[in-house]
């Protein structure tokens, strides 16, 4: 492990993406959209990412600089080609421009059509937090999960994000796939030779198993969200996603390839279309209040609701610094020093952490 | 089992409605709905509702032949007040205005609070598909589910519905739940003594359980949607859907009287608005050709698509007639007989089946 500041991992992926040859300003924005990630806990959307957009620059799938190209627009909708720009900025320009028109139409939901990645989704449902709206973004994903009844994979895990705002608690923010886990994370469990439990992944014959290891090296798949019996449900939420960013965005987000050409689909509502902005807030801590007070089960000591445990560990990590794994954390190393970004002073502690998220805190895993 | 053709249950249906006080077409309306659901193998949102629904006539609860008031409208927006009228009624009239506002908007969202139950959701979804579009509708349901972490009732199961057009293919319907399973549906499994799978139920103590009886009598609560260690997204879904249609919509639907102030969401998409619909619809007959292309897990005969199964369902029934059980077409008859309809000729045939749903057949269950 290393514990590294959240300031000095923002300069050094900034350094790194200017050198891949991002301007300057998109590079800051890019790294500070990754470290932010890191500091909630979405270790998966967080710096490890860099390496493998330097790769993707130099392979010419990531264009730094382009900005989207308005295709189609309505009084509620607008379609974005993003010239395959960074998800960060293509997102950041569209998400703007949705949260505008929903002020006017109440209401409003955008597409884009080739863009790379966009990162944690929860970012920029986050964004109509600032115009006390709800946010919704999505984006399909890797194509993890076997479709009910089949064991290939064919159902990208569809992150999903919907945050909302409150009154006197931290703002409600939905930020996961609606699949059982991210490839990121995967790839972290793998690391560090964690296991989960039955019922996340199957093996190439269609048997359940709980090494992350086995999935992270293409075997197998993931089975649809839902516990015995309702993986269909599952099934249909991730089918859901898929057409909103994939057949209405005029391609299809299914096939292997699905990382390249996939859609991103925001959305915002303002809730003052519907009832005073202040009844909403207080409708909102009336529904989190009520949650918390609920009975505890065995072995919990509080309900969280969503986002609650990531903002948490926000607080900490800008105090203690970010964890990450010293292969991961190398692999950052080596692309700046191949970059010709000097690691001076980047070094960081090293550390013990080995919390992955607070959701995946054993504790909590076999319920 | 009494198996009985879908005519004369609408029929019936249609009389005992009347009897109890709504106008002739709309008891028509009503009753044509309910029997759409059995015969699409959603007997939880069939005929069993009829003496619930005239029990609420009677306690003043739903108001048989009242009209949805505007409060509040933007350009994809509107929000109604449903004067406590049927659910049935009130949904079409909204959806049909959220479909004309999707056409010039390119997409909208209407609220509704005050009204009556809205029954199957997929209902509302499938009308936006005689416009070629996407239809969206949930309404939160029962109080049934835990929140991450407690042992009380404290979420709605959150029934939502997604309808998208296809081009060869039926189109897709999802029509579920957010939670493990619907309370009408709990009801029929208790009333057959079925089990479900370890991971649905949990007892007052925490305890999972595989006993639909003792949910139904009103002990212990459901556990949110997921694989074990995964509940908490379950938990998300649900509360994503119940901020739409609580706070949203200026009320907390989350106390236990849920059901009698719900609120209901409705959407449209109108793909044109992205793509042409000619592109859309091939990308939806690929994405399904791609689920269907799946290698099988044992057990399966075939990959079958969200609304599938129910149409399938619907061909079969809509020969053979519908198969209800004797205790709740017995409360059928008993209302019937008290509001002084004839049920002369009403009687049905004994039949045999005892399938509840292509979901559940026991085949799926332990996947």
């Amino acid at each position: 492990m290393v514990i590294i500041g959240d300031g000095a991992l923002r300069e050094l992926g900034a350094k790194i993406l200017e050198a891949a040859g991002t301007p300057g300003e998109e590079a800051v924005w890019v790294s500070d959209c990754l470290v932010l990630s890191n500091l909630k806990g979405v270790d998966s959307h967080g710096v490890q990412q860099i390496p493998g957009y330097v790769k993707a620059i130099e392979d010419g799938f990531l264009k730094p600089g382009a900005k989207a190209t308005l295709l189609e627009e309505s009084a509620a909708t607008s379609f974005y080609d993003g010239n395959w720009g960074y998800g960060y900025s293509i997102a950041r320009e569209v998400m703007a421009a949705t949260v505008k028109k929903a002020r006017e139409a109440g209401a409003a939901f955008s597409g884009i059509r080739n863009v790379h990645h966009i990162g944690r989704v929860g970012k920029w449902a986050e964004l109509a937090l600032d115009d006390d709206m709800i946010g919704i973004a999505s984006q399909p994903g890797g194509v993890y999960i076997a479709p009910w009844g089949g064991v290939e994979r064919k159902l990208p895990i569809a992150p999903i994000a919907f945050a909302a705002p409150t009154g006197k608690y931290s703002p409600i923010v939905v930020d996961m796939s609606l699949g059982p886990i991210a490839g990121g994370r995967t790839a972290i469990l793998a690391q560090r030779g964690m296991r989960v439990p039955l019922g996340w992944y199957i093996d190439d014959d269609g048997e359940t198993h709980d090494d992350p290891k086995i999935f992270n090296e293409g075997k197998g798949a993931q089975l649809p969200l839902g516990q015995p019996g309702l993986g269909y449900k599952g099934m249909a939420l991730s089918m859901m996603i898929n057409i909103l960013a994939g057949p209405l965005l005029g391609h299809v987000a299914t096939h292997a390839q699905a990382f390249r050409r996939c859609g991103v689909f925001l959305g915002a509502i303002d809730p003052e279309a519907f009832t005073p902005l202040e009844t909403f807030k207080e409708g909102m801590d009336a529904l989190i209040s009520d949650m918390k007070s609920s009975r505890l089960a065995d072995g919990f000591d509080e309900i969280t609701v969503p986002g609650e445990p990531e903002w948490r560990t926000m607080m900490r990590r800008l105090k203690e610094g970010i964890y990450l794994d010293d292969e991961i954390y190398g692999r950052i190393l080596d692309t700046a020093e191949r970059l010709g970004v000097s690691t001076m002073g980047y070094e960081g502690n090293p550390g013990k952490e080995s919390v992955v998220h607070p959701s995946y805190a054993l504790k909590d895993m076999y319920r």
